[in-house]
């Protein structure tokens, strides 16, 4: 991938012995001359320390991120206080390093849960990871390559713009695979860019940016409680965010697009990454709740795996998804077939269908004769790989 | 299985031709002196035809039920107009030869969705079914091979006692295998007493018994759009339902319960059923939410598959499930290891807790820090099997 990355941030990477397998682990990226920062946490209730810490560190700098150090390999959740004292530690011997205040650090951490971090091992590594940081892609493509755990491939998106004579860069990595659902961030998501803009100028395009993407898609409906979305801004383009606002929206939500559809296409054992498209929703909130039913249903996805156009199961999810619906109302349709008519069997070509489940990625649309609102959400199929690489991760 | 019926019905099958497996798959249930009846239907806001003509035909004929009849491989819903009307002519082929009327008939239909009911076959074997309905428990036995689909063993339970000098018998036979998620009942279920009752107290000690079982299980979280438990009773014991009250509920939730139990035991590819034990909830209600979040969760059910300890991707279920929880009051165990201590990690031995695991059947315990409810919810692993069962159903 070539593209020109945002100016003022730097790239490094580490093999600390986290992962078992003996790949990168550890992964900075550091903004010498600081940066505006906003971020969006998961929803779960039970979060993990790097979350807990990271939340305070950017209350306390006031939205003002230096330095960022994601690990791989453990999630450092469910590991009581001592498990806050590691990410904290982990923040001050960077922030020492780089002569900095512990709440200018942004730690990370995904992998197992419940194990403690593996503290001395990334705090010997900090010296060297900060020394040989440095900028252009090969920097930032291994910074996406430390930051994986299942994923079978990096997951890189960027963007730019024109501003009067000068240029704005956006650039985000992401980490994704299992445990991907829609409800905020679920995922470890890292945005960079060259934009002047304050933390609550950010915070407001994250969230609208998330809102478009992240939260739009579903793997396997579970909520991870590492999930986080960290967007960076260095200032270094010298074009104020406020002057390009729109210009700059887009661009944050097309990175943001790019990625979510990086990290389905590469859920666990995904074999078919399908796009739910609807139509005729009372409001796009009860389009994603019905998305969710049919996207977190173990029967539709297992339909999905098999390419058998199942129409009956989707409408039964429906149905149960907890909004109010006319099931007479509902069509649902596979590329230029009908499948479901007013709620009951249109006669269609099943072989075709079929063929059209084969691809590896395709859509299915639903018009749903409640309103005028749209959504597309994007979601896999559950395959037998999935169960054989979750039923073996622990142990 | 060998035990004594209740007195009142006569039971037969048919193999109409509706299944492709050539099995049979029509089976009846007749009272010849009539029974009352109550049921409990799927919340599904799509229904099968048959649930909305069995609530009418309940409706209409006040609870007096003559003939139940069930078809399996096809579950005749999301068929329009003209499943309606297939499951009337159903009913009224039923009335007519028994020289009832429609209303005193309830149909029920299990199977694929979105295929027009093959009404001719049905209608066919009408006069058959009816004359070679018999008692016995070989007739009992048949009926509940009838109504299987992927079903791989037959779901029967009985009680009885006695009060004064007469015996009360019940029995129940019902079908389950995929899509069993609680929300009522997610299955067909089909209970036979001989107690004298009006409708209204059947309701009433069939919802107790319901809340007490099929209400606690899931196997894949989908809702079905057909299930139904029925429960008849033909008064021919004698003994009012009102003068035994308490026997009878407590012989009524226990035939559920072994009804409940056998179906996630017989679950699509199951090959670890879990009990998940909870303590120190705040109500009964929470509970049930919390143990529905991890019964769910693709990410736990795929570590039970490998009998992984994994303790995190519990904990994580519990935090995303919508209950208000203080992760550091959780602890989890297996058996008699305790494996999460206050929402961390405790030490134990992983070989055992595996070893643990790898049973057929097993608890694990939660205790919540929240109150003082308790309840008991079945569910099971989510195997390869069970994708490569769904992901080749109606192809």
């Amino acid at each position: 991938m070539s593209f020109a990355l945002p100016q003022g941030f730097l790239f490094s990477t580490s093999t600390a012995g986290i992962k078992a397998s003996g790949r990168p682990d550890l992964a900075l990226a550091l903004a010498p001359d600081g940066a505006s920062a906003a971020a969006m946490f998961t929803r779960n209730q039970v979060v993990a320390a790097p979350v807990t810490v990271g939340r305070e560190h950017l209350r306390r700098s006031r939205g003002n991120v230096h330095a960022l150090i994601v690990n791989s390999g453990n999630a450092n959740c469910a590991t009581g206080k001592q498990g806050i004292r590691a990410a904290n530690a982990v923040c001050s011997a960077a922030a020492k390093a780089l002569g900095k205040r512990p709440g200018q650090v942004f730690p990370s951490s995904t992998g197992i849960i419940g194990v403690p971090l593996p503290l001395e091992k990334i705090i010997a590594a900090v010296p060297d990871l900060i020394g040989s940081a440095h900028d252009g892609p090969e920097a930032f493509d291994a910074f996406a390559s430390a930051i994986m755990t299942t994923d079978t491939r990096k997951k890189i998106a960027a963007e730019e713009f024109a501003f009067k004579k000068q240029t704005v860069r956006l650039a985000g990595a992401a980490k994704g695979a299992g445990m991907i659902h829609p409800n905020m961030a679920t995922m470890l998501v890292y945005l960079f860019t060259d934009v002047v803009a304050t933390p609550g100028e950010l915070q407001q395009c994250l969230k609208s940016a998330v809102n478009q993407s992240f939260n739009n898609i579903s793997i396997d409906g579970d909520t991870s409680t590492n999930d986080t979305a960290l967007l960076l801004a260095s200032g270094k383009s010298g074009v104020q965010l406020k002057s390009a606002r729109k210009q700059f929206e887009n661009a944050l939500a097309g990175v943001c697009r790019s990625l979510a559809h990086q990290i389905i296409a590469d859920g666990e054992g995904v074999q078919h990454v399908v796009t739910l498209k609807f139509e005729q929703a009372r409001s796009t909130a009860e389009a994603r709740q019905i998305a969710r039913a049919i996207a977190n249903s173990a029967l539709v996805k297992t339909a999905w795996a098999g390419s058998d156009p199942n129409w009956g199961r989707m409408l039964a999810a429906i149905g149960y998804s907890g909004v109010k619906i006319n099931p007479d109302r509902i069509n649902i349709y596979l590329g230029d077939q009908q499948i479901c008519r007013n709620g009951a069997a249109s006669a269609f070509d099943k072989a075709r269908a079929h063929d059209y489940m084969k691809q590896p990625a395709y859509e299915i649309r639903f018009t749903l004769g409640a309103g005028k609102a749209r959504l597309d959400f994007l979601s896999c199929d559950l395959t037998a790989e999935y169960v054989r690489i979750n039923a073996d991760y622990s142990t």
